[in-house]
This record gives structure tokens, C-alpha cells and sequence, in this order.
């Protein structure tokens, strides 16, 4: 059986430019002599398209999609991903469902078309919902009632989607036991660090476990929030891998299953892969919205410097613009490294003082204390003129947060928080700096090595207003990324004042990251839509 | 019986607190000679702590806070909601869990506790886990295996959790199969316009088809987005309102179920419920973080003069300060509305011009043209101002902006967004206008009667931007509350270009809408945590 990958990047809601992608990408596995088309879960509409999908017209849409997508399939197998619903909700009524004007009286399901020779030859939704971290299908989908395997080009086959291959002692276990050679896993997985050697685990396990293949096929492409990496592959019945799909692109990929011999797992450098992953995140967002081009602040620090490498690589030079505002306490070396950087990307490059706006304002306050109020004016100042900058150009402006600041509220909102996109929101001071060193010379080596400084007061080091980031960013990653309470902080080594100190400005920062713009996610626990938290609370722990 | 109903204002996550409110209602019901004191869903911990309840220690700062309540229950019988755990889930293993750094492996529940004389006499778990419009609870929470009935003061009772009341042929109709008498449903449910007479009616339904009672004991107070409205009653077997506790008003309400007559239920004018409502949201929300004062940007127009007044019900004139901040295009007419609001509320009133400021900015900034760009950097610069006079003077920012101009962006992403809490995001314009009116001469006539305007332009008028409000606000309505399509639109009667307009203005504005303060929901549909919306997204209908 030779079967054909679309690993497609669908764009959310955008169904009839989805469908034209699916038909291409069938067009083109027909003409590579494939007997099966593999797309991935909710290929048709995007994952996730949320709320929308309340919408009658949303589902009709899909519907008139797979309609096109069907009549595509004569003499061809086609397996996509897609959203269903039936007409009332299963057994459970509700007092006044009127009040609830949303979704609670339609059953939609996570659907895989099985389609053939232009008729719907099966439909498996999906059994298990995942509702924890950015997930929340419970909200939308009913589970499948069962389990089933279809015969597909003279083999038996079980479809299951996304999380049910997660499952132990699952749907693919079920659909082994009745007699399913190869499971095909239509996908919409998003990207962390270290989640594709998971996924491969996770399907050599499977196969070895139960004597099946598996086809795993995943979405690629940027949404908001979340990246999906690709890289599609096949572990054959023996555990083996024996194809593996390119990582964040898009494509079509042929693989016989009968003559494939196994290949080695790719070698997946974490911060290269991090790296690829953000300028695919940062490319869709600016291109799915509407835009072409972006700016952005440059402080000859660290953090923008990455962001503006990042951009760089995502939509090329020439669309790129980094603007350095200096204001009475900046220094003449971070000119210089905000001119060397831009210059060592090819990007263009504007200074635009604030120091005046700051004097006139300054002015303009009756009473204005100094330090933190004073210090807050200056980022916010930045940010305006960002603003007025990306609104003449129609231009997307980026945030050059990192997670150890958004951790500790280490910024100034409306100020340096300000924009459409956050891309290195996810990453620690210390990643940050990991993924800096890539870029070579293209980002003067002073920008990596001098100690990172807000400069909104005379001679200003971070290391002064926060502990210093080798020190925080490990109490961070055990608060955040492991839920580490403070007992277990306090046992770990940490010095108790300290532990106090940064739990407090983590849990009084809830304000901030709830107006942040969305950042690129790149751990199990990002800051954003997948982690959930009350801004008033009294809980310190 | 007599049933003391322990209507409490929870603070989320500060279970030691709340546990002390407990304890104080449980004495004056004792003193009361009550039997039986019933206290809301989740009342130990506030609803709802979101992915807090994920860390063991907060679990276990519940269970403490229950083995308090437990033991002055001597002599009494007590309900009380919090959350359990149990510690493996239920059925279902996930490969790589480790990669979950959330609650997947913990199996919650929304449980009910019944104590008595210094024992657990029964935990009732909830059934029917909501996971529509604001609620999230699937995320967290396994279902009850079943139901039950408990003998409580020699009658028996069946206990259920909120939305288990709100299922047809569900656990209210099992448990009065059960042999139930009385059904003590406690709820944590939030207000919007109508709900406090759905509630009756659903509980009238339940009593007579059930020949049951029915104890409703809902929570009170304000948490981020939502307000408890409170509103606890008893509807007797026979399906008659015989006790009705206030609304927003926290305290002890006793009852002798079997004395009790007939009351009238309580007329409630929407409009000032909406007002009772906003002005608990945002005592609650100030107090709740830690502050005790705010101020807002006043313009002479009625969004910040309602804002204004809102503010001032809620925590005293004393401690709200509006600053009329005018620029070039600012009208006398403004100025002298925005100081008579201020002298009519009797709050502090600042003046501060921007114009200069904005001279300033124009000069610095290359090639600027004028038209909305310019229009923009107007708000920018109050919002700077105002946040410099908050961070001064420990105070919070209230934003000004309501849900028609929310809905199609009309308003300036870092300028009049502004703030910690938006009081009237989830009024409409027409709404507005109507809870102005309830102040009087506390705010001028001409606030209320004059066109809006931004004033960012020379004799601007909201109505050469947007279609009137009295046009925009019934397609709003339309869209949001009810799902409407373009063809829906359409076919009521709106004009195609009019109604493909104002769609279009609704979904670009996502992105905004991501990055708002928290709003105060009154309607079924608010924007913010209960609506959730891709940013990117090619739907539009």
C-alpha cells in the first residue's frame, strides 16, 4: 500500500482554502501513484477553531468541504479530519437551554472521513478528549460511542485521532484485538520541547506492544498560541521507524508501507528545533492575519535581538524594522549593539528619542515621584511610539518578553509588553540565551555577554531589581513547570526569603499575563491559553 | 428544621479566611437554633481557583480547612462545598503522563461535605460537571459514580451541586425516587440579566414534578469576570417561594422550612440588578487584590461617568479620582460635564492636558501622518498618564469601555483599554444609557443626552465612525448573544453592506479583545473567559 502524508497547514476557519489545499495535495499524491491519502485531525476547518464551531453555519461549511473534498476521491482512498455534528445532544437535557447561547444543544464530533471512490466509506470520531493544558475539547466534542476498523487496499485498518493513540489499553489496542494491521493516527499535535522523541516512543510502544504499524500524520503550522511541528512518520508492526516526514513543513510525503526499510530517528537538537519552531509561529501569525511586515523595539539587549533574528529568518529582511528609542539613561553601547544588530540581520534600523516625550511628561505630572512610577513612563513611552509606527505601516509590532520576566512581572505593561505577538514568551532567560548563540555573527557577541540591563535609571542591572537569572530561572522552572510548592522549593536548597520573594511576584503578576498578547509555546506549561489562573486569589503556595 | 443558609463571600485560594467565615456563620446559626446551616458549592475554597486546585498543597489547605469546620459541628449538621481528590484517576492511563505537568493524574472532585457532631456523615460529589460558557469543569473534575440520599434531622434529603439541578431527569428526580423530601441543592452561579427568575422557575419545576423541596444556597461576591449574585431561597414540595434571602448582600438566613409561608417573589428591575451587580464586581475585585482606591480617565461623556459613579457606590467617593485629561481637540462642553460628574459623585477631580504631550510626541516621531494614526497616540498618552497616577498613588485603573465599542474595536489598544477591571465591558451602548439614568442628578443630563464623541479629531462624532448605536447595537445583539449569520442578519432586515461591515469589524478585533482587563459579565454572552475566539481565523459569519 502506498500511502501519501498531507501534512497540510491549514488555516483556521479558512475551510473552502483548506479544502483547495486537501484537493491539491490529492491531485498531486494521484500523480505519485498512491492508493491512501492520510490528512490531519480537523484538517478541513484548523485546529482549533473554538467557539466558532457553535456556529451552524461553521459546520456546514465543513460539510460543504468534505463535499468538494469527496468528489475528489474516485479511484482513490482519502482519510481526513474534520468536525460533525448531530442534531440534539445525547440523553442529557437541560432546564432553559436559551440561556445558554452557545453549543450545549448540538453534539459535534471530532470526526476522520474515510472516503472513497466519491462516497463516505466510514466516519470514526474521536474516543478520548483531552481537556488539561491548552485542550479543552469536552467543551465541544461528544466521544465516539465505540471503536471500529474498516478494510482499506486489501489491509485492515484502525483510524483513531490524536489523543486515543495516547491512551494505554486504548482504542488501539481495541482496534488491534480486532485484527487492525496498520493504525493510522490522524493528529493535530502541538509542539514542546522533547515531543517528537515522545511521539516516537510512544508508536514504537504501540506497534511492538500490539504487532501493528502505525501511520501518524500531523499538522503543521502556526495558531495563535501553539505551533504544530509535523514530522509526520511510520513505525512498521515490528516497532520500527521506517519513514520519517520533515519537521514545520509543509508537504506531501509518499511511503510504501510493504517496501520500507527502516531509517535512523532524526538527531533533533532541542534549540534548533525551538528555533524553527518560532519562525514558523512568528510567519503564520503575521501572514494568516493579514500582514507582511513587523517592528519592533531594539534596546541593543539580548531578548529583542533575538526576537528580531527570529522575525528575520521568518519573513525576510526587508520586512523587518527595529527601532531604537533611547531616553536619558541609555547608553552609548547599546546604540551601538542595537545599530550592529540590525546591521548583522539586514534589517532597517530607526532611533526615534523618547528622552524629550519623557521631559515633557515629567512635567505634565503633578507630583511625579522617581523610581518605579518615572521608570514605567519610559517603556510605555516606547510603546506608543511602536504603535503609532506599526500603525503607519501597517505593520504587526513583536514583544520581546522571555518567561523568566513574564514569570516575575519583570516588565511594564502597556510598555515593553506591548504588541500582536510575544515569540520568545515561552523561554527562559537561560534558553534565551542558548538560542541567541545560533546566530552567530549575525548578532554582535556584547549583546550575549553584557549583563542585561532595562536602563530606566542610571546604571540599572537586572541582577539589582530581581535575583540574578541564574538563580531565578531554576526556581521559576520548579514552580512552573513542575508546580513545586514552597516546602518543596525550601527542601530543594533555595533560601527561604528568596523562595518567598519570587512566589510573590509570581502569583501578583496574574494581572499582567492576562493582557499579554499571545506568546509561542515551547514547554508543557506555557504561559497562555493552556494554564488557568484566578488574577484575584489568595493562595501563595 | 430550621436551615441557617450561610451565604459567604469566599476569597478564591484563601481557604484559611474562608474557613473562618464558615466557622462564624456556623456559630450564629447555632445560636440561631438552627439544625442544619448549608453553605455554597465550593465555599471552602471560592469559585473557582482554576488550575490551582491542581497543586497537592492546595488540596490539602482544603482538607485542613475542613477538619476546623468539621469539628464545631457538635451539636449541628453542616453542608459545606470544597474540592477532594482521590490519588489515581479512574480507568484511564495516559503514556508519558510526566509530560502532563498538570492535573491529569489527580482525580478531583466538586464535592459537597455533610458533618455532623464532629464526623464526616456523607461527601457528595457533583454529577453533572458544566464545561459551556464560563465553566471549565471537565478540565478538573471526574464525575459522581451515582446518587444518594442522606437522613438529615429526621427528614431525608437528597444533596446535589448546582448544575446537577439544572438536568432534566437527572439527579434531583433520582434522588425524590430515592425517598428524598428535601433537595439542598448549593450552587456557585453567576449573574446575568434574568437568571435570579430562571432560578425560581427551575426550582418551582423541580418541587412540583418531584413533590420535593427545594433549598437553594448560592454563592455571593465577586471573582475576576463574574459576580455571585447570592439570591439564595426555598421553594416548598407543593412549588411556592417561601423564603427569599437578598441579593448581593452576604450573611446568615434562617429558615424554618416547616413554618415557612408563601412569599411574593422579589420583582427585580434588570436595571438596577445590573447595577447592584457592577458595583459588588468592583468593591470585590479592588479589595480582593489588595487595594482600596481607584481612578479613571473622565471625558465629559457617559461611559466614565457611569464608570465613575459605579465606582463611587462601591467603595466611597473618598477613594475614586477621575482626571479629565483634554488635548487640542477637547470641546469646553467636555470639560464642564466631566467636572459636574465629578462634583456630583463628590469624587477628587484632576486635570492634566495632554495637548502638549502630543505636540511633543508629532515632532519626535518621522513622517507622521495624521488620521487614525495620530487619533491613537491620544489615548496612548492618557493611558500612560493615568498609569503613572495609579502606580503613585497605589490605586487601580478602571477602563471605560463598553460592549458595543469592544465589539467592533472602537477604541485604542493601550489607551482607553487601560486598566485592571473594565466594570461595563458587557453593556451595550443602550444599556448604558439606561443605568446612567438610575444616578439622577448625581451626573448631568448632558453627559446622558449629547452625542458620543472620541474627540481625537476636530467635532468628531461616534457616528461617522461606527453606524449609530441605535443601528449597531440590535446586529451586535444579534451576533453575539444569539449566533446570528450574515444570511440571519440579512433576512431581519439589516442593510448587506451594513451588516458585512459591522462582521468584519467584529472578528479583526480579536486580537484586541485577547489583551482587555476582565470585564463584569451580565449577559449569558460576555466577551472574555467564557468566550473563546481564535485570534487567527479566516471565518466570517
Amino acid at each position: 500500500m502506498r500511502v501519501g502524508i498531507g501534512q497540510i497547514n491549514p488555516h483556521v476557519g479558512a475551510m473552502q482554502k483548506n479544502a483547495d489545499a486537501i484537493l491539491g495535495a490529492i491531485a498531486e499524491a494521484r500523480a505519485e501513484g498512491c492508493d491512501l491519502v492520510v490528512f490531519p485531525e480537523l484538517a478541513v476547518c484548523g485546529y482549533i477553531p473554538l467557539d466558532l464551531m457553535w456556529k451552524p453555519g461553521f459546520v456546514a461549511a465543513c460539510e460543504r468541504a468534505i463535499d468538494r473534498i469527496r468528489e475528489a476521491t474516485r479511484g482513490i482512498t482519502v482519510i481526513v479530519g474534520s468536525i460533525t455534528s448531530q442534531p440534539a445532544q445525547e440523553g442529557i437535557n437541560r432546564f432553559d437551554l436559551s440561556s445558554i447561547s452557545d453549543g450545549a444543544a448540538t453534539c459535534l464530533h471530532n470526526t476522520a472521513y474515510l472516503l472513497k471512490d466519491g462516497v463516505t466509506a466510514g466516519m470514526v470520531h474521536k474516543t478520548h478528549l483531552p481537556c488539561y493544558d491548552i485542550y479543552n475539547e469536552k467543551r465541544y466534542f461528544s466521544p465516539a460511542p465505540g471503536v471500529e476498523v474498516h478494510p482499506i487496499c486489501g489491509t485492515t485498518c484502525g483510524i483513531n485521532i490524536c489523543e486515543d493513540l495516547w491512551i494505554d489499553d486504548g482504542p488501539t489496542e481495541l482496534q488491534a484485538s480486532l485484527g487492525a494491521e496498520w493504525i493510522i493516527n490522524i493528529s493535530a499535535s502541538p509542539y514542546y520541547t522533547g515531543k517528537p522523541a515522545i511521539r516516537h516512543r510512544l508508536a514504537v510502544k504501540r506497534a511492538s506492544q500490539n504487532g501493528v504499524g502505525v501511520v501518524y500524520v500531523n499538522l503543521v503550522g502556526g495558531q495563535d498560541d501553539v505551533v504544530f511541528d509535523g514530522g509526520s512518520f511510520v513505525v512498521n508492526p515490528d516497532g520500527r521507524l521506517v519513514f520519517q516526514a520533515p519537521r514545520v513543513k509543509e508537504g506531501l510525503f509518499c511511503v510504501d508501507l510493504d517496501l520500507a526499510k527502516p531509517v535512523p530517528a532524526p538527531a533533533g537538537d532541542p534549540v534548533t528545533e525551538v528555533r524553527d519552531i518560532l519562525t514558523l509561529g512568528i510567519r503564520d501569525y503575521v501572514t494568516k492575519n493579514g500582514f507582511s511586515s513587523v517592528l519592533l523595539g531594539l534596546s541593543g539587549g539580548i531578548d529583542s535581538a533575538l526576537v528580531a533574528a527570529l522575525a528575520t529568518d521568518a519573513l525576510g529582511p526587508e520586512t523587518v524594522t527595529g527601532i531604537f528609542m533611547p531616553s536619558m539613561f541609555s547608553s552609548d553601547e547599546s546604540r551601538e549593539d542595537a545599530r550592529a544588530t540590525a546591521e548583522g540581520l539586514g534589517i532597517h534600523y530607526l532611533e526615534i528619542s523618547i528622552a524629550e516625550l519623557h521631559e515633557t511628561l515629567r512635567a505634565a505630572l503633578p507630583q511625579l515621584p522617581g523610581g518605579l512610577v518615572d521608570e514605567n513612563i519610559q517603556p510605555r513611552l516606547r510603546g506608543i511610539v511602536l504603535m503609532a509606527m506599526a500603525n503607519q505601516r501597517h505593520a504587526l509590532v513583536l514583544a520581546p518578553g522571555n518567561k523568566s520576566e513574564i514569570a516575575v512581572g519583570y516588565s511594564t505593561l502597556y510598555g515593553d509588553t506591548v504588541g500582536a505577538l510575544a515569540p520568545i514568551a515561552d523561554l527562559y532567560k537561560d534558553d534565551v540565551v542558548r538560542l541567541t548563540r545560533l546566530y552567530g555573527s549575525r548578532i554582535p557577541q556584547r549583546v550575549i555577554t553584557k549583563p542585561p540591563t532595562a536602563e530606566l535609571r542610571p546604571d540599572q542591572r537586572d541582577d539589582e531589581d530581581l535575583p540574578p537569572y541564574d538563580v531565578l530561572d531554576p526556581i521559576l522552572r520548579a514552580l512552573i513547570e513542575t508546580g513545586a510548592s514552597r516546602q518543596q522549593l525550601v527542601a530543594r536548597g533555595f533560601a527561604e526569603p528568596l523562595v518567598d520573594d519570587v512566589i510573590r511576584r509570581y502569583y501578583v503578576n496574574e494581572y499582567k499575563r492576562r493582557q499579554l498578547p499571545p506568546g509561542i509555546k515551547i514547554t508543557p506549561k506555557a504561559f497562555g491559553i493552556g494554564r488557568r489562573m484566578p488574577i484575584t486569589n489568595g493562595y501563595r503556595d
